[in-house]
């Protein structure tokens, strides 16, 4: 498994599995009608990066800023690993990278804005990084399964 | 006293005390090198409203869905007051206007993603209004006057 920076080559690779998770509705609130065309800015930009195996790519993540100006050494990320990849270590490894990334890059903490609470793998791996979860507001996402659960927002100093 | 949606033509008499505002580096983490220009689509559009008073500006709110998909069925606002016009009620009756807006909606609830714990006067404005604090990430914000300090997260049902 290697990570690398993500390039527009990728877009049409990561699609797939993003239309897939946003679909799901379990764990991003994307808008609902996205397209391949319309998505790709929502996903890739300059520090989107992809973790790869025999070349293919099996999860993608996406970090930068929180917020501009005053909030900016607060970072963020996201992260989607293909189904047909999970139980692999997949986005323990990207988040991992996001870690790292954020480091080098001299941020002071990472803030995630919106986990939903009944992601319980990505809760649990995020505390397993040293998160903790900072408030949750109530039955802020329409969760596909569950109705309407709280959105975590988590937070860990670097 | 009135509130109405803002037009383009509001905007040169918003600009003013946007810029002071965030030029203040007390309250909002916008970019720090905005222009007339490049500050438009910041606050500017089709939710965004102005207070005036004898055709004089004196505050703006822009509101809408805190999130797409999934979650845009909670709400979100900003305010600004033109410092000439504080300690007049404006925050208040725009705040008023953007509850009643939001309830209007059909909004289930109002977030508030970063309010600075530094900003007393908005934070007990927020709690007479009915929203708690959710949480706090800590030294989100980098205070003009006193460095590092907190965002709150704030909520409250509709």
């Amino acid at each position: 498994m290697s990570i690398r920076r993500a390039t527009d080559d990728d877009w049409p690779h990561i699609w797939p599995f993003f239309d897939e998770i946003v679909r799901a509705g379990e764990t991003y609130a994307f808008p609902l009608d996205l397209t391949i065309e319309t998505a790709q800015p929502w996903w890739m930009d300059e520090n989107t990066v992809v973790l790869e195996e025999d070349g293919v790519i099996m999860g993608s993540a996406k970090m930068g800023p929180n917020r501009p100006g005053r909030g900016a050494h607060i970072g963020t990320a996201s992260f989607m690993v293909s189904p047909a990849a999970r139980g692999r270590g997949v986005g323990r490894r990207l988040a991992a990278y996001a870690l790292t990334w954020h480091r080098d890059a001299g941020f002071a903490g990472i803030q995630f804005n919106a986990v939903v609470e009944t992601n319980t793998a990505a809760v649990r791996l995020w505390r397993d990084l040293g998160f903790e979860i900072i408030g949750t507001v109530p039955g802020a996402f329409d969760s596909a399964t569950h109705g309407r659960v709280g959105l975590h927002v988590m937070y860990r100093d670097i």
